[in-house]
């Protein structure tokens, strides 16, 4: 072999003149470079969306993984159909009629987590010609996933009742090219708003009136902690939506278990680009949530996750007020993980991140959440209370407040 | 909600107007729809590409979903990084330089097995400006994940010594828009061919002389169970190889693990890809195959599929002397899962299908594994010999003649 390599003269390929087109959106966020910037242990961070790992069901994993692995463990680590498995579809389905979703075993397709619903959407719906109408902030992932297939976008604002639907008219009016619009109706990421219930209706007449569809992601639904759990839009209008959740935040992100309730015809073509993209989502591990879900174990474990995140989202909101400077503003959430502050013009949350990383504390500049980045998310950071235990979270506060304080004095 | 739901009027969405337009090379194929008729259980199917279940490591399973869980349960249960779990990376390094491809940590992204590897570098390098050089016949799986980005092919035939290099350099001098060429060099899927070494030269030649690269899928290397190893395409031409392997034949497909070995810029590029496609492969699963293979088990088990596949490779060699006529010729596989049988003229496979599955057996007709399917595939069929045991594989081969023979008459 050495003969060999010697053989071969050393000529270099230009990778740059052999990507894709499509590969100029892919760029790395300049977030993820900033986030580097945090990998050290003494930095407290609110930045990522990480649940609190202390929830995780360890010990419900081991009996499923023994459970499986003893009984049906050659069909647990063989090839499945890329549909998902089917025991795990019936529960799912089960489940969603209990929250109000109408579904069928047909209707579901199991994902390598919402991320890779996002992706498949994508690249079934998705091209150059045609515009995505997101929220203003929308969720980072989702414009990672739809920038590899070429999308443009056009963006409505949010309020404290979420998108706000008139101005989602006129945005639809004025251009004709808008194939859906996609919304994340409860405990918005990064905003941490739910959309109202009357919004919700008035957004299911305005995709009739003009003939659009919704892709209606829900990865935080089941973690409400306060107030009325509100109808899921997919239930206003099951034909014309594509609804996606995911195990990440109930039982956990590293298994990558997600899935997309749709109309039948939809997910036929979702399987297909499923199939291309990696046959199916792993047997084994769709088995032992199954086995755990089975169990009954999740609902009296969501409520503990739910208890939790309440008192760390409070921790979070008392430490703001009494550590952030008057000027700062927050949103409340009911659910969720995520809480978004508003920073007084003068602030810009992309260089205060340097002051903050200083103090050792950490969060996601707003511009990250903008598909177009016009200097509106310059003035917001979005926070994560899920991961950081109480007291970590009040220190974490008062480092940031002191961070803003600086930097407001600075100007 | 029964309010809410009578008050939406029932409009329905024309979906097929809304699809992407690369979704028009997403059509399921037609041997989908034909191996569902291969799904009664009396029915011995050499249709899939299904690893023997029996040889499954389920205690090694077991002991190292306990371990992982026990040990380090909160990080396995926890996102983590686009490129792959690093222990698991090292592993690989280690294992790739024994194989002979050079790789350092840099040079390594896990996958959700082969499938999103070839879906990656679709993403990253596919679309419909430019071509596909691909061996005739070629993997299904490829042509199912690029299809989707609008791959154009062009096409070299294969011999027992696998492609033919003078053909390629007079279809690459046909044509300025190749961009990489893609080949199966070990126990080819379909054709159950390796390439020769002296063949891999003068393939890198080529490549080096027209400033291509190359894809080398290489899922069944370590299931050689006679001769000698070749060297690896990668070994030879590492700056222009994009190399890929998979866990799924040696310790199991329904962990969905594969991984892909290119220079850094690459990775760097792919792990974009993979970050908008699904965040990151199972953590948990990455740490499981880990925990297995840091143990020193895959080596011995190696050998005991090795030995396993050998057996089933013999069966299927002497029963198809036994039983096929005379004019029905096949290739003679020194590894891997596959042999590729050719009809005489008067044979179409996808014709014989329906009488061979009247014969309650099945396989893959030739056609499948052409990107365009201009009648050559209608002489040939896939046959797996690594499903069934030793016993069925005769018994099925037996069927198979049957059915030969009964064509054959009847024309």
């Amino acid at each position: 072999m050495i003969a060999s390599e010697s053989e071969t003269p050393v000529k270099l390929i230009d990778w740059d003149a052999n990507y894709a087109g499509r590969t100029r959106r892919m760029s790395s966020s300049a977030i993820r470079e900033l986030l580097k910037l945090t990998a050290q242990p003494d930095v407290i961070s609110f930045a990522g969306g990480l649940p609190a790992p202390e929830m995780f069901p360890l010990r419900e994993f081991q009996e499923a993984c023994d459970y499986v692995l003893r009984n049906e463990g050659h069909k647990a680590l063989q090839y499945g159909a890329t549909e998902g498995y089917t025991p795990l579809k019936e529960y799912l389905v089960d489940r969603m009629r209990k929250y109000g979703v109408p579904a069928d075993v047909d209707n579901i397709l199991l994902t390598n987590g919402s991320q890779q619903a996002l992706d498949l959407i994508g690249k079934v719906f998705v091209d150059g010609e045609t515009l995505v109408c997101t929220e203003r902030p929308t969720y980072l992932g989702a414009l990672q996933a739809w920038n590899a297939y070429e999308a443009n976008y056009c963006t409505v604002p949010l309020d404290d009742q979420g998108i706000l639907v008139d101005e989602l008219e006129a945005v639809i009016q004025r251009s004709s090219r808008i194939r859906f619009v996609y919304v994340l109706p409860n405990f918005h990421n990064p905003a941490g708003v739910s959309m109202s219930e009357s919004r919700r209706h008035k957004l299911v007449e305005i995709v009739l009136k003009y003939d659009l569809f919704v892709v209606e992601d829900d990865p935080y639904g089941e973690l409400r902690f306060e107030g009325q759990d509100i109808v899921p839009i997919v239930t206003l209008a099951k034909e014309r939506t594509i609804y996606l959740s995911t195990f990440s935040k109930t039982l956990a992100p590293g298994i990558r278990l997600g899935w997309i309730v749709a109309p039948q015809k939809v997910i036929s073509r979702l399987v297909q680009a499923k199939q291309g993209a990696d046959l199916h989502t792993s047997t084994f591990v769709q088995m032992v949530a199954n086995d755990i879900c089975q169990r009954g174990f999740l609902r009296q474990h969501v409520k503990r996750i739910r208890a939790t995140y309440l008192d760390r989202r409070n921790a979070m909101l008392d430490a703001m007020a009494e550590f952030f400077p008057e000027e700062v503003k927050w949103t409340y959430p009911q659910g969720g993980l995520f809480l978004w502050v508003t920073t007084p013009p003068k602030i810009d949350t992309v260089d205060l991140f340097k002051v903050a990383v200083a103090e050792k504390v950490a969060y996601v500049p707003g511009s990250s959440f903008y598909p177009d980045d016009d200097g509106e998310g310059r003035r917001h950071m979005r926070l994560n209370f899920s991961y950081s235990n109480p007291d970590l979270i009040v220190e974490g506060i008062r480092r940031l407040g002191v961070a803003l304080k600086k930097a407001m004095m600075d100007k």
